[in-house]
């Protein structure tokens, strides 16, 4: 189904920007392991909005209220559901929307799939704002991931045309990743972030937006997990990473770069570890993953976004009722790189794969 | 299930490079359709191997022979399964890959996930092999397509660093694309191409490989198709692309380039057609899909590959049973650019995905 | 997934019988119908306890707060999530039953699959009070199914040994159905009522209980709707209907009895309508189906309950810490007899599946 | 999918009545363990048609060409592929059912599912010979249970009204079971099984023919295996059984009567097993089924067959071209009573559903 994903771990999103609520149910999960509230709070900061002036303004607290699935602080193995109230709609703003459609939206296709009564009032149910139950559900899977020892941290491998120091293929610097992980621009390098920082700004100046891409790190993932063919690793991350509004390309390793290289400087050579037992690869162009199953490497994924597609120029779009060419000014409050609270919202749903693939392996978590 | 994918089509593959048999079933074909086998076979024929230089002189006919679900020429609506026999293996080419695992393989992951009896034998199950019942499927599937007057067709994008023409997103040259499709390296600019092939041609006597990008259009598919978030054109394109053996990253529209982008320059700006009904855009950006919908505009997928993984240089490697490092030189004989062949199965993936979708929209087909 | 069914129109429940709600998110409802409220609510009160002397005198109001997918009473084309608070628990009830399981309920096996820790207080996640969600999901079905003209109608079919009239497979008074649902013994035959009110109050005196047949009529459902092999209409109900908690068996028109006929009898012999247009046969003992596939006459389906087994009788238990036979006493409010009030919870689960076939084949609900 | 069922383990079955062959593919087994072809082929022949008076002449082979998924006897782990030729068809039997639908039998609606055009000779995709490749499927599954020591082994609990002796729900005589199992007419109790065939007989004499109910027993599963709510034990069974043509219905331990039992009559109290180690239950009214989860009791499942709807009798139809009634006389050769060939293909089903739940538990497998 459209709002769903997962196989072994189903998450099943609902709500619109500028309904009652957002949520989400996750069906799947372990019974016993207890949850960090205050950890996951922590974790929906990073992708929650009003935080500066690089993000929107709008304020929503984004505060989970569960109604099951947990009980004394700990899964109880039957799905666990929550919302969170949509306290900060400014529905005037989209008063004409519903005739003239912004561009580079979905206010015209879901239309054309829904009808004209469809609600697309802040994108409706299309809204970036359901990455916020995302984050959620994937922040308790990162909280699982991390009772294995698997940790998962991104970063803004670019921003426009600016991008950030190469992150080590083989051992990359996790620690680093996450520290960045708490900056509103969320790169390694201090001085290409400050770049970043001035580069998103004078978009929002100019009435503009950029876009970025996210590179998402995995260690300590078990290897030998994944398919062969339709059900590999990267064709689950692949379809649930295209839920998230604004992606317009992933890539594994190298990607598209993979594309310009030779099989000689491509091929990762085996070579057996310190340990004389692990056998490990030289350099990591695969990311992690051959024949749609992992090699024990560390996981990298890119996330392309395109810029925000609200800026406040003004644009040219139609009049779906009088069939003709209209000017269209887009109001409100929007985020001049969407690609910053991206970061955390790819982390989530690769947890939720990984653990998808994970759960069926390892039975006990308590 | 690993070794299918699709909803109300379904594609069920089957067999292993040095078995008897590769093949699949297809379930959820309308009834009714007459297929024209000999149109398929030429379709397959771009596909195969062993037809010139820049491709591996393995011959295989490729010859689908049907089970069921053809009556009369006819597709009689229930499941229809076909296998193509497998008549050219040399399997002494692949005698100590069992012990000695291939860079940039699947045979360590293999061995890890099914155990040491898995039957790897020229890729075993997770060989480019199987991507021929991908090409019967799927040029039944464009069959179909073409009734409804959708046309797909694809081109290499790149070889290397060699790039083709840029093709127009909004009005894309589809006789071109197709009439490109044709040629040994399927590209549209001349001169392009021949660089291409000796660029290839050169890979190959140095006993090294390249990658490439394939880049497929869609026109005629109709406006109002797919879904939001999960399950949207982008999603499921996406998962089934990467059942292609050698895929490091999809992109749709301007892909990972419109992250480089502002949103001035991104956006899709509406328009009315010259008919003053029809809505299309001044650009085509987003590759004809918002929201998981598409809108009308030409479908544009970008398919990264990488480099051909078996060639023949001397590489490191490990000894599984002795856990340590060892040389490994791969024997047979390999394409130094499987890009080129990706070209049709890349068309037929495409077809296969976007007929799923249209079936519960259009049900009368003959 | 677990806790959730369908394929076109999916429902997805959660909640346990004493955490803090219970609920559920449908996904795949059109866009536009109006929803009655107060309708739906009335639907409810037919499954809900505490209305009489004959079901458990614990009062739950089973108010569905709804938190998206209706903007202003009508259907919004996401998903439609909603939560019931549970308001009436009476956990010391459960004390022991951690130790000693129930016999003829889940809670030893759901420690089996879950653990030791799993809450089982009510029957956690396990329980009937999870079929409250399913009607009010069901409840919304009905209306759109009614918009098309499908009547769906159910009745005790036996209490016990105690058999209700013969409903005319052919042409069912679909009338004497809807108002027997009103009344507490759903039964068509106001003496065989009478009997069975009195025979389930027997049973409540005795400290025991008893099970029933549950019997649903649809009629208005459009023929040529299913598929054959394993996903007709019957697969889909069975799995569904086996999601209520209690069920014994279901079978389709004379069902059971049908493998004690000989052909002669058996077989629908088909006939010309009065209309001269429309095929019908001269019997229904097929129950509306041939192949998986809706023929167009009425729908039948009989739904065996067993008997409630919370009994207040002393019962054989074992103590599971202590491996060792014991005694139990359950305590609390039960129902002697769940069949009174599964009569809507089976014309919700009919519902749903129905309405799930036939989505794809009507695209026009407003 | 239609023609597919399964999680882990996937069946997807192909082929019609009188098309060139029917098979399927298996994906989702075990790498490693080898395969009985013997044995499977013992057992696809209690299956197969011609064997004596009691079953109809036809005489097809039913002999399993593996196309892969085998390698040197042993399960290799990649989907596993088979057909069976058609070799008996007798084409010209079924000339009027295209104008003329056969009454209970899905010529009818199969052409309001897929048109006029639909290839019904011999029932189609709908046939009860598409239960062979079940048999193959099944058979296979079968010795991977007994690898594990599962038993699984069905009679016929009834044919028309004469019923076989009750088999104790407890502790069922396998070995009674199995060696009925090799019979014409599959019955424990000699005498019994006398009178059915000679009842079975007279039915044929007389042109008609009888329907009965086939039980299967399951000794040595795991307990703690299945789910609750919609992905039970339960709901995979019954959706898979109804795959099965002419199953009317389907109960689970004492199943209908259940429903005319009281609480105390039907509750299965525990007690500590002999070794006061191992739970159980004294009785086994449920079948070994609790809330969706196995209980380590035997499972027990009751499945009724309708009678065989081709009968030689002239019967009452309808010409579909000229909208009237008519007379139909169905030639050709039939079993006067199915239900003695369903008995393997129940067991078949039956142990393809256990080994799909049991796989994720079980990873070593040889």
């Amino acid at each position: 189904m459209s709002s769903q994903f997962g196989k072994t771990l189903t998450l099943s999103t609902f709500g619109a920007s500028h309904g009652m609520a957002i949520g989400a149910v996750i069906d799947g999960l372990p019974c016993g392991p207890a949850i960090d509230i205050e950890s996951l709070q922590a974790f929906l900061k990073r992708r929650a909005p009003g935080q500066n002036r690089l993000t929107t303004q709008r304020k929503e607290g984004d505060v989970p209220h569960f109604l099951s699935g947990l009980v004394d602080g700990k899964l109880s193995g039957s799905p666990l559901a929550f919302y969170i109230e949509n306290t900060n709609q400014h529905s005037k703003d989209y008063g004409n929307l519903r005739d003239i459609p912004r561009p580079s939206h979905a206010d015209y296709t879901a239309q054309l799939r829904y009808g004209e009564g469809v609600d697309m009032r802040g994108g409706g149910h299309f809204s970036g704002r359901l990455t916020a139950p995302l984050c959620v559900a994937g922040g308790i899977a990162l909280q699982l991931l991390a009772m294995k020892g698997i940790q998962v941290a991104a970063h803004c491998y670019s921003i426009g045309p600016i991008k950030d120091m190469i992150i080590d293929a083989v051992h990359p610097d996790m620690e680093a990743l996450i520290k960045a992980g708490q900056e509103t621009v969320p790169m390694v390098d201090v001085t290409v972030r400050e770049d970043a920082a001035q580069y998103i700004d004078t978009m929002r100046k100019e009435q503009n937006s950029t876009g970025g891409v996210v590179e998402v790190f995995v260690t300590g993932y078990p290897a030998g997990i994944g398919n062969p063919n339709f059900d590999g690793v990267e064709n689950r991350l692949a379809s649930a990473f295209f839920g998230v509004p604004g992606l317009k390309g992933i890539a594994f390793g190298s990607g598209f770069e993979a594309s310009a290289h030779t099989g000689a400087e491509e091929n990762d050579a085996f070579t057996m570890a310190a340990d004389g037992q692990t056998i490990v690869t030289k350099t990591n162009h695969c990311g992690g993953i051959q024949g749609g199953i992992t090699n024990g490497m560390p996981l990298i994924i890119k996330a392309a976004m395109k810029p925000t597609p609200s800026i406040a120029q003004e644009q040219d779009s139609v009049s779906l009722s009088k069939k003709e060419n209209t000017k269209l000014i887009i109001k409100g409050r929007h985020d001049p790189c969407i690609t910053l609270r991206a970061v955390p919202v790819f982390e989530a749903v690769t947890a939720l794969v990984l653990l998808d693939f994970l759960l069926p392996e390892m039975k006990e978590w308590s």
